[in-house]
């Protein structure tokens, strides 16, 4: 079960996407594998993928469609990753791309393709192909709670959040769905999400919004520090409120701030359905020198088995946290300056154990499900936040049992 | 139980280094964890210690006084790790050093610290001070195997390891003893070791063949990635066999072989006997640009839970190894130009599973004790090799379990 989120809300339609939903039977009969997104002619599409040098052939052939035209449909299959299977790979994908686009009307380069599953195995691509007319059969606007559903893996729960917001006295709405945690299992390939508003954006300025949005969300939540082979995420934007977006318009801060807040909230429910995950941990490092420092420092924390473990037994081990913060490798640290704290309790300042701090608060502090580490650098004005879960007997049972 | 290690074999003494075992009672009665080294004046001595910011007390003291004079005594305990301790840490290290000065008739400057235990509590040095003499007391030449034992904390098998070489004509003995592994118990830090030949090396030769040894050996083993506060290794030459190493000499080559040897050992001891671990695994990396890449593919291998995981499940998941590699921050890896080899049998080349490879023969090696896993990166001539230990249930539990 995630922490602190129990079921996926309605989620509103966007006007300029249709999705449609089927099951191609890849892993288990019956189940919804198979989501494509239908998306209208005016379309913008903005994406972020994978930075893994192995990355999986639905990414090479996504980020080349993307490069040649404005696509038209994507195409998600689950149970397969279709990585690290070479030609073949590439090939199944880019049958899958034809095969749709001829069932639309389209160019082939205007479908963006999209796996997650094993790794290592061919693209069952004939039970996909078949399957396309199917989910063209059931497009709508309402699709996206079955989408959410069609696109797990492992997931415990369907993941989505809809916002909308008043934007030149228009509503604009923006939204999402995402799937995945970490490698959740074992040969299983991560991250994906799609966001969608009806705002208009021009593609530039999409991609920038984009970036910056998943570099304050998706690009800060770690499980195990693996990044797959196959993450990516996706924003499309109809125009269909009418409500144009630009750099320079006063609506864009808060047009920002919004998607910023959908993808903050989908990469935070990855991270709540973490594998074997019981904590939901956030990580703030605030006055370093550089923001890139900070993230070293957050990582660092957040990557360390030791303090995993102890969250997972909430116990307030904040030495490990001071170890970690130690080693992150950062030049001229003065320790001395250096504060941990826990929630509001403060556990280390002056280079050592705090005087005001007691166990029984650093205790209280650790029992929670949600847990706030902040550590202040003492030495800028930069400042991350990371997101993590807990390290569990879970984790390695999910881990170790698969496949054995 | 380590892996394919049950015994510590017996030590030979070194002619000019004493050794002294004592209890000083400081976390169970009775048991011995407090050792003193006493060094012939003619002794020289290197040393390499934790860059771990946060560094304890006794390595500040210990970096100080190396720097100051040269050294008539070590003395470490165990139990206690006098780390974020601050000044009260500071002046607990220097009242040792200066007790056990007085004792001996040397200077205080004289006498290097080492803790290792707990983090955050108090060095109990009034027990250290009252042990003391009683550690003087047993001085001998002989005590190798009980300090071994004396330097323990959460080691299941104290570890150590003798050679004897003919250099010159005459015998020349290298002994050392190590304990720890990663922060192997909640709060108890790590790795120390000692290392100590009757060889004659000058002090800057003998930092020398000190760091390039701990380049091959403790700085390439990793349990979880955690570097403790603590870590040091200590390298002692009296030169009673009246063998001089310099770097001219044709004895010196054979001598850093016999070294780094004797490193390896005591570092792969402290890996077979890593935190749960149920695997010995070395990583090879071979045909890097340069070394330092190397490592970089290593490591984000060696601290993959999701690789870790899948060795402690004997589960040949090289979809994991390879998603290790992409995400390791090489540029322009060419990924069809990568070879991973589990044992002898290749499982990835061309950017997917080999051709001939099969399941079975994975799981053949996979089921071993101890595993090789090599990558060819196909793009140079640079090599290095890391060893690290899987990741299981007892991992979680030591470490979730300690303190609550």
């Amino acid at each position: 079960m995630a922490v602190g989120y129990n079921q996926l809300p309605p989620l509103k339609g966007v006007n300029g996407i249709r999705i449609g939903v089927a099951s191609a039977g890849i892993k288990v009969k019956g189940r919804d594998d198979l989501v494509v997104f239908e998306l209208s002619d005016q379309c913008q599409t903005a994406a972020v993928f994978t930075q893994n040098a192995f990355c999986a052939a639905p990414v090479v052939v996504a980020k080349e469609h993307l490069q040649a035209q404005t696509p038209r449909y994507l195409i998600v299959n689950t149970g397969n990753a279709n990585a690290g299977t070479g030609q073949r790979g590439i090939d199944a994908a880019l049958l899958t791309c034809s095969t749709l686009a001829e069932n639309c009307g389209c160019q082939s380069h205007q479908v963006l393709p999209f796996s997650t599953g094993v790794i290592g195995e061919q693209l069952p691509v004939n039970k996909i192909i078949h399957a396309i007319p199917k989910a063209l059969e059931n497009l709508s606007e309402d699709n996206w709670n079955a989408a959410a559903t069609g696109i797990m893996t492992t997931d415990t729960v369907p993941k989505g959040v809809s916002e909308a917001i008043t934007l030149d006295g228009k509503t604009v709405t923006i939204t999402g769905i995402s799937k995945g945690s970490g490698m959740i299992q074992p040969n299983m390939a991560t991250m994906l999400a799609y966001v969608a508003t009806d705002a208009a954006v021009d593609r530039a300025t999409l991609q920038t919004l984009l970036s910056k949005a998943a570099d304050k969300s998706f690009n800060r939540i770690t499980v195990d520090g693996d990044t797959s082979t196959n993450d990516a995420c996706v924003l499309m934007a109809t125009g269909t409120s009418g409500v144009h977006i630009r750099e320079q318009s006063k609506n864009y801060h808060d047009f920002e701030e919004a998607l910023a807040r959908v993808c903050q909230r989908l990469a935070h429910l990855i991270i709540r359905d973490g594998e074997g995950a019981s904590k939901f941990v956030s990580i703030t490092i605030t006055s370093g020198s550089t923001e890139e420092e900070c993230k070293q420092v957050a990582y660092a924390i957040a990557h360390s088995p030791l303090v995993k473990t102890a969250l997972f037994a909430s116990d307030p081990n904040w030495g490990r946290i001071l170890a970690a913060i130690g080693r992150a490798g950062l030049e001229n640290l003065d320790i001395s300056g250096v504060e941990i704290k826990l929630g509001e309790t403060v556990i280390v300042n002056h280079g050592g154990r705090a005087e005001s701090y007691t166990e029984a608060a650093g205790q209280m502090e650790m029992s929670k499900d949600e847990i706030d580490i902040s550590v202040n650098l003492g030495r800028g004005e930069a400042s991350t936040t990371v997101w993590t879960c807990d390290f569990s007997y879970d984790y390695v049972r999910i881990n170790a049992e698969y496949r054995t």
